[in-house]
């Protein structure tokens, strides 16, 4: 079977990943594609059409699923439209304030909507077993690393505080430190926290866990944003096949 | 309570790290050190014995354990010793055959046993997640790397084999390959193995699984042959409350 | 000033990032673009022209340089047409047998030919150094390390090779090694050579030296096939200024 | 020749690993230890002397060299008697004020003296390439990481230190950031420090320097305290042939 997926801000960074990674598979297909400002009308051979056709594009080309990564504004029209035409919806979209997360929510009461802020497999393996991990060596130290290219602004990423919350989870810890200098000695139980921001690098996140002579580290790295791209489209296809609900990305993996 | 530890090989390179370990320690003290043929008759403090005064050790001092890197020969007279005694018995001696394996575990039926090839927690810490790792990154490929100083014999390493097991029981992988050469392309589902060797590295495990534009690597690191020894102190501290039976190092750290 | 430069496999993974390399920088466009076979004719708005227009091309819009990642004959019928109309030629093409080499040589005398296996400044920054470390460390252990892409074929890759050329010409060092397994203790002097192919890597170098307690390691990680586009560009940049002659990329950097 | 080292400090911490050290060396001898407050009056069979013996000891032993970790006062101490005695003195005592610094710079009127914080050859190459390495790669950004034991109280580590002049000294940098949290975007030219405190980590440092699609990362680190003493007997075997003056570690490599 081919899950046939309608595209949204499609000439945007992810919008062009989400095309690829579409052309990529077998077993799926674009049905159609929308930007709200396309400043392009052609995206891999795919014709982009304006934001405002979206809800007759739905009807008319009746996809198995959306794949959104805009705006918390954008998103939340594409949402409303999907929930009444009965068309499940992956967002990548972050910055939701909580009316618009309230909004997202509901439209779960008619059809099945995936937000995840990170579709990486691999980052979703990380949050698994690092729990696991942390507890096996209670009482180690443990620091987290994060690296991202220069333009990212702030610190550190949400993908960071998603395995802090983890850590955070699963043991006994105080404070995150973020950044030692001087005379300033490691208080037993807290998290060193560092950012490193340098080049193009798309992301790596490693946790060291160290004690009693030796250490233990997990590492993420994103190769490039294809990953997060696939990961949506592995979303999309698992979405398609599911009731009305809210799910996340840890979801499309365990099963 | 203070754990009362017996020593064998207490002049050994291990059995060094073992009385150092039991010295840092305040729950667990050194009950006496024996060695066949002690090059040296003071170990950081504690008398040590000729082997033929183990029996009368263990009836005089009654340790609560025993902890035994010695050699397959020596290892089985101690444990026989400590099974007469009704002595928890742990060894981390490597290198007995299949009829020296069966008398330690005869061994096991009156005393508690604990064999292991590796007494880090940190080790025990990968094996228990890297079948996760490897399950929810279904299809990815899967390389190891294991660092050891150059003065190690044989390749790969136990840990290596041992961590290697975990991850072939958690997925559809072929043959191990060692070494590529020339026109020598990735057979899909083999897993590399590369074994460096270089100056003084106590050992370094590390398990890359790569695919879809992302890899996960987990990594173990020993800073030096202290972990294996404050393992095997660990495991003796526990072994001293159990049932007699056969254990492993798993044990101590699922407890 | 503005460089203009002509671009041939247009349609090629490396023409397009060439083609997209351009466009990032403000000081060079594109003349032209050909393709032998185009697949398409139009990349990132650029048109792509039939490879037999190429002559006309050059006269008609007299680029002050050509990036070429072809093969072996397609680059020699340009370099041909280049030296005729006085154009310099940058080429990353690889698999030139001996005779390929000498014509491209010849080309040289009438006008500067700069071929290079690799356009990372970084690869030719740890070119730079690594004789350095080498002989400063004299007497530890080298251990090279390279990860590519599981559809990679060859093993080692050139970059690699390059890079053990420099360690074996600063130091007193007997084979490579390529795989340790079973009863395998390492040779003094031997070099250790391990080749990773997993998942989507680009291209990842690790040379490590150990020794005398402690270890050294050289990195090199290209995030995308950028920077071997921007570094054909630098060349093409460089090279439009210079006179008649063979140069390689380190001629390029060290200006 | 066998060169003959007196050593102080010789039951503190590194006192203990020059005793080792010097013992699996062909080439040079113990001559004589002291301690001021011994808690041990063996180590690793040398007998340990009161420091009040000091003078006697050099008049009576003549040893080629003294290699010194203790403290500023006991250093002054013993740097004085050598250089009354005419013997070169090696010191890696570190925390000595500007006066004391100037006691030290006097002696070296009279004998070769040598002080060092990092004994590490693989340190002193690092600090030799990365000035290189920077230049290679200019306008790329720079970050350095440095990860030592729980129980370092001061950051960033003196190494580190060292190597952020390096850096400095060979390109355009500015300030040093230390830590990035909520809003706080990379400043161009800065350079982030990033102080890891974990487990029993000897000491690892790391520069990654990052840009146009690539990056490479230099790094070191000491598997244990055995690289600083074997640092330290090297320079006293150098140092012993040397005419009066002041010495940095440097100079022993280079030679």
């Amino acid at each position: 079977m081919t899950t046939r997926i309608g595209v949204t801000g499609a000439t945007g960074r992810m919008g062009r990943e989400v095309i690829a990674a579409v052309a990529e598979r077998e077993d799926c297909e674009v049905a159609f594609a929308v930007n709200r400002d396309p400043d392009d009308d052609n995206v891999a051979g795919v014709d982009v059409q304006p934001a405002a056709e979206f809800d007759a594009l739905v009807a008319d080309r009746e996809p198995d699923a959306v794949i959104d990564f805009t705006g918390p504004e954008s998103a939340l029209e594409y949402v409303r439209a999907c929930a009444e035409a009965g068309v499940p919806f992956v967002t990548g979209t972050t910055g939701f304030d909580d009316d618009q997360r309230e909004t997202l929510q509901a439209a779960s009461d008619e059809i099945p909507v995936l937000h995840a802020p990170n579709f990486a497999r691999g980052v979703q393996a990380l949050v698994n077993v690092v729990g696991d991990a942390v507890q096996s060596l209670e009482g180690y130290d443990v620091e987290l690393v994060e690296t991202h290219h220069n333009g990212k602004r702030d610190a550190p990423s949400g993908t960071a505080n998603r395995l802090l919350e983890e850590i955070e989870a699963n043991g006994d810890f105080k404070d995150r430190k973020h950044g030692r200098e001087g005379f300033d000695p490691r208080e037993e139980g807290e998290i060193g926290v560092h950012v490193l921001r340098a080049g193009d690098i798309t992301g790596e996140h490693e946790i060291v866990i160290a004690g009693n002579h030796e250490e233990v580290r997990l590492t993420h790295r994103a190769e490039d944003r294809g990953v997060f791209a696939a990961g949506a489209v592995d979303a999309a296809v698992w979405l398609a096949e599911r009731e009305p609900g809210s799910y996340d990305f840890a979801d499309v993996i365990a099963s």
